[in-house]
Formats: structure tokens, C-alpha cells, sequence
């Protein structure tokens, strides 16, 4: 007997990215042809159509197995992590197993349940380090900065053995860094975290001296060119997707005070795990799909809005 | 005080390839200035001086607390791995435990114990799977074959990381495929078990067809560029530690045959952990010391007569 609908499980499904692309896909939720589960251990924001909530500490083998039993899931999107960068180095046992070791199980299950594909999203914001390619062989390997970035490798390296071994199908997406609405991190995301202090009238807090750039991608334009990547079927294959466009902290901060002119901010001394120069390569999500990158202000814009009403209610 | 002699902690010192640079170094022995810890979990072979053996689990975390608090310990030479390529798909879980769980672990107690300086041998074999490095800015990566070069990898990235965090100095040397004296294992490495199985009469079991070729290193060429390495104070890099030669499977048989006439050989289903080629770039090392590399003939003579001596005793 065929099945009528498809059943994705949305690992982080209720969490920053995983609502963006939940929300953004919200006109299709209509058609009723997917059931997403989506799983963590936050509550939905919003009720969508077609969409349960399950609450799972996904670290836990009992809860995921019983999870992954009780539904006919075709597809994993896995947007779980337990860490941020600036969090992953306190405790690196910890980091092993809540990260590598959950996602290990994951693929147990999947390979068990015969769950043929997984939309990873690992961190192109620290997976590449401070390498430099035109040096040795031995060095063109990428040298991340932080466990966060050390685990989302090698849990890339272990689906893309699970692919040889098992044939199970991947798509890995290593996003830049991400802002926008449904952004929750107290601890993570420099332009959420900016706009909210100021919006509260306190001042930023710059690790460094705030020229170090990076890569900003509005997760609105996530969710877009996300859902073009799962339209055209894109499979077995490592994506950078950013905006293409790198921004320093001090430029950021500049655009935060066009809206919010109350912003001020202090230099604080850097923290060893973040990276400084993060210009990111997106020709091959370029070759795949029609980008979407809102203009930076209004991307801040859009994001103080929502942390505005958020603060509000 | 200054201490009169320097302790060296050698993970895996009784092992096979532990053994090789112990006994390349008897004549240094002598000096008296240097106690070796060989720890691991056979005893040792031979009785050299300035030697102590300490039989340990070092997967057991208090084992390991034990041992590190028991010397003063100067450095460290990380040589174990508790699984070999061909097994390491087997349980991905009980590798990360075993393998990259002790190895942090490790590193904790040196970062604890003040210990400033590493040697750990990784697998130039494993790590670097089959990727081609014209490629795509996403698959400059290297890709891995199987759970022991993906922790292999893990291992020399939480290595780096605590030399950046910590400052301890580290010499990641990535090996090629050693054979030689000393060499024990029933599973893992090919020049070795083919000369067993021909003393024995034994066909020799080939997965595919014979033509994959590799970098094949006598275990005593190893020991002999070790301690030129060690002697240099080389540090804080990543080096190829190989011959820079590669042989075929079937080419490898026929020296072997030149030998032992009585040599036999079937062919059998490719396993798929295995590398196919595994051309090893040794530039780097050979701006950093003068190469050593015994003729294949001659090394699998040498090879031949240990087995052969090990058989009879």
C-alpha cells in the first residue's frame, strides 16, 4: 500500500532555524501531502498545519528510538546541536557525546528503520578555521577553532560513511551565520543578541576590537534558498550557504544604530575560539539554485521588529 | 631542583610500532637521561634499560589518572588505537568511547599535569580517503573511509585545539601503511600477514583485485625518521611520514614470492573501508630530515626473518 503522505522528522524542528523554515513553508503546509515532527526540547512557537510537536531530549537513545517507532518517517532534517562555539570548549566529553554520539545513535536508527536520507546543517562559521589552502598538503585540511566546529566535521565525515556503507542519502549544509526571526540564543548570534541589548538600552559587548568579518545570513533567506535545495533534490553534497557577503562587527553594530540610535557599545578582550576572517565560498550553492540575500539593513530591520514585538508580548 | 632525567610517556610503547622506536633508540639508552614509560596492554618484548613497563587499560580513565600522577611525566607519545581500520566500522560507538573519549581524556590530564608536549601518531593511510583536492572549496575536505581515520582526524583537530587553548606542543606524524619487525597483529597490515600465511602454506587473501596501490613503510625506516624528527625539536605540525614509494597488492605478492616460492594467493570481494590509492606526498618531511628508505626487497627480507624467528620461538 502506497502512502498518501510523507512523514519528515525535523530534529530542532521547533528552534531557530528549524521554525524558519517551518514558517516559510507554512502556504504549502496546505497540500497536506508532509507531516512534520517537529522535535526538541523547546515548545512550537506557532501552530502550523500538519505539524506535531514532540518533546525529546534528543540525547537520549530511549526517547529518540521510541520517537523514530512511532512514526513512518521518510526524511531526518537534523538541526539539533547541545552547543554553541562559545559554549562547545568548557566541556569536551560532554560535547562528544550529547553531539557525535546523538547523531551517531541517529544513524543507527536510520539505517535500522530504513530511513533513506538526512539534511544535516553543519557550521560553515567554524568548520573552516583560519586555514589557508595554498599551503602544504598536509595542511589543506581545515582547522576548526572550537569543539562545535571539531563535532559538526566528524559527524559530516560519518554520514557521508553512512552514505558508502548504508547508502543512506545526505544533503550537509554548512550555513554561515545566521540572524533573523525566530532567533531565541541567549549566548549565541552577535546581531539578535545586539539588537536586544539595545532595544533594552544596554550597551554591546565586542569580543575583540570588532574588525574581525563574517559572513551574515538572514534566516529568512535560509529557509528560501533551503527549500529550493529540497525542490531540485539536491543529494550527496556539501553546501556552503551564506549570503556571499562578509561584514565587520563594527559595520554591523554602524547598521544597528541607523535604527536603533540609543545602541552603544564596549570592547571587550577576544575569546580564543572565534574565528576572524570568514569569507565564504557560495559559487556552488550559486550553480544550484537562485540565491536570495536581503538587503543587510533591512534584514536588521526585519529582525529588531521581531525581537521588538517578541519583547512585548 | 632540576630533574636529572626526562620521563616520556609511551601510549602504545610495547605495541608494534612502540616497539620499533624503543629499540631503534637502545644505544641512546644507555645515556641514562631519559626513563621511558611503556604503557599499554601487552608487556614488552625485550628488556631494555631505562625502560619501565606498565600494563594498562588506557581506555580506563582511572588507570590512566594513576599512571599520569605516578611519574613525572615530561611528554607524551600517543601510538595506541583501540580498533584497526577493518574493524572500526563495526561499532562507531565503542570506537568514539574507546578512541577519542581516552584521547581527550588524555589531553585533560596533560593540560592538568602541566605536561607540555605530544607526539601522536595518526594514519596518513585513513585520513585521506579519496578526495581530490582540484575540487570544489567544499571538498578540498578530505573524506575519510572509515570510523578510524575519521577519530584519527577528530583526534589531531582536538590536539590543535589544545595547543591553541593550552599550549601544549604537539608533533602529529600521519603514517602510511608500516610493516616490519615487531609487528603483531592478525588483522591488520598486509606485508606482514602474507609473509605469515606463506611460511605457513597459506593462500594469501586479497580484497579486489590486487592493483589498489599504497605507501608501504619499514617499521625500522619509521623508528630511524622518528627520532630524527624528535631530534630537531620539530613541532606544532601536521608531517607525511611515509617511503613516498607506492606498490600494488600484486606487486607487493611478488616480492613476497621472491622469497618464499612457495607464496600462493586467491582474490576476494573488496571490502569498502579500503583506500584504492594512497600516493603519499613526503615533501614536507624531506625539508625537515634526511629520508630513510630501506629497498622493498630488502625490508621484506628483514620481515620475512622476524616472522620466521617469531614462529620458531
Amino acid at each position: 500500500m502506497k502512502k498518501e503522505v510523507k512523514y519528515i522528522l525535523v530534529l530542532g524542528g521547533t528552534g531557530f532555524l528549524g521554525s524558519n523554515i517551518i514558517n516559510f513553508y507554512q502556504q504549502e503546509l496546505q497540500k497536506n501531502d508532509i507531516i512534520f515532527i517537529l522535535a526538541g526540547i523547546t515548545k512550537k512557537i506557532i501552530n502550523y498545519p500538519n505539524c506535531i510537536n514532540v518533546q525529546i531530549d534528543y540525547t537520549n537513545l530511549v526517547e529518540l528510538r521510541e520517537l523514530i517507532e512511532s512514526y513512518p518517517i521518510d526524511e531526518v532534517f537534523h538541526f539539533i546541536s547541545t552547543s554553541v562555539p562559545a559554549t562547545s570548549n568548557l566541556n569536551f566529553n560532554y560535547d562528544v557525546q550529547s553531539n557525535l554520539i546523538s547523531s551517531l545513535n541517529l544513524l543507527e536508527l536510520m539505517r535500522e528503520f530504513n530511513i533513506k536520507k538526512i539534511i544535516y546543517l553543519s557550521s560553515g562559521g567554524t568548520v573552516y578555521g583560519e586555514s589557508n589552502f595554498n599551503d602544504y598538503q598536509e595542511d589543506r585540511l581545515i582547522a576548526p577553532n572550537n569543539s562545535y566546529g571539531i563535532l559538526k566535521l566528524t559527524i559530516e565525515y560519518y554520514i557521508k560513511l553512512y552514505h558508502k556503507l548504508y547508502g543512506i542519502n545526505y544533503l550537509i549544509l554548512r550555513i554561515s551565520n545566521p540572524f533573523g526571526i525566530f532567533h531565541l540564543s541567549e549566548v549565541n548570534g552577535l546581531i539578535n543578541i545586539a539588537i536586544r541589548k539595545s532595544i533594552n538600552f544596554e550597551p554591546i559587548e565586542i569580543w575583540g576590537d570588532g574588525t574581525s568579518f563574517k559572513d551574515y545570513i538572514f534566516a529568512t533567506d535560509f529557509a528560501y534558498m533551503f527549500w529550493q535545495l529540497i525542490k531540485i533534490d539536491c543529494q550527496n553534497e556539501i553546501i556552503n550557504i551564506g549570503s556571499g557577503n562578509s561584514y565587520s562587527i563594527n559595520e554591523i553594530i554602524g547598521y544597528i544604530k541607523m535604527i536603533l540610535p540609543q545602541t552603544s557599545w564596549i570592547y571587550k578582550k577576544e575569546k580564543i575560539f572565534d574565528t576572524h576572517f570568514n569569507h565564504f565560498n557560495i559559487e556552488k550553492l550559486k550553480k544550484k539554485i537562485t540565491i536570495r540575500n536581503t538587503d543587510i539593513l533591512n534584514a536588521i530591520d526585519k529582525t529588531y521588529q521581531w525581537e521588538l514585538k517578541k519583547l512585548i508580548k
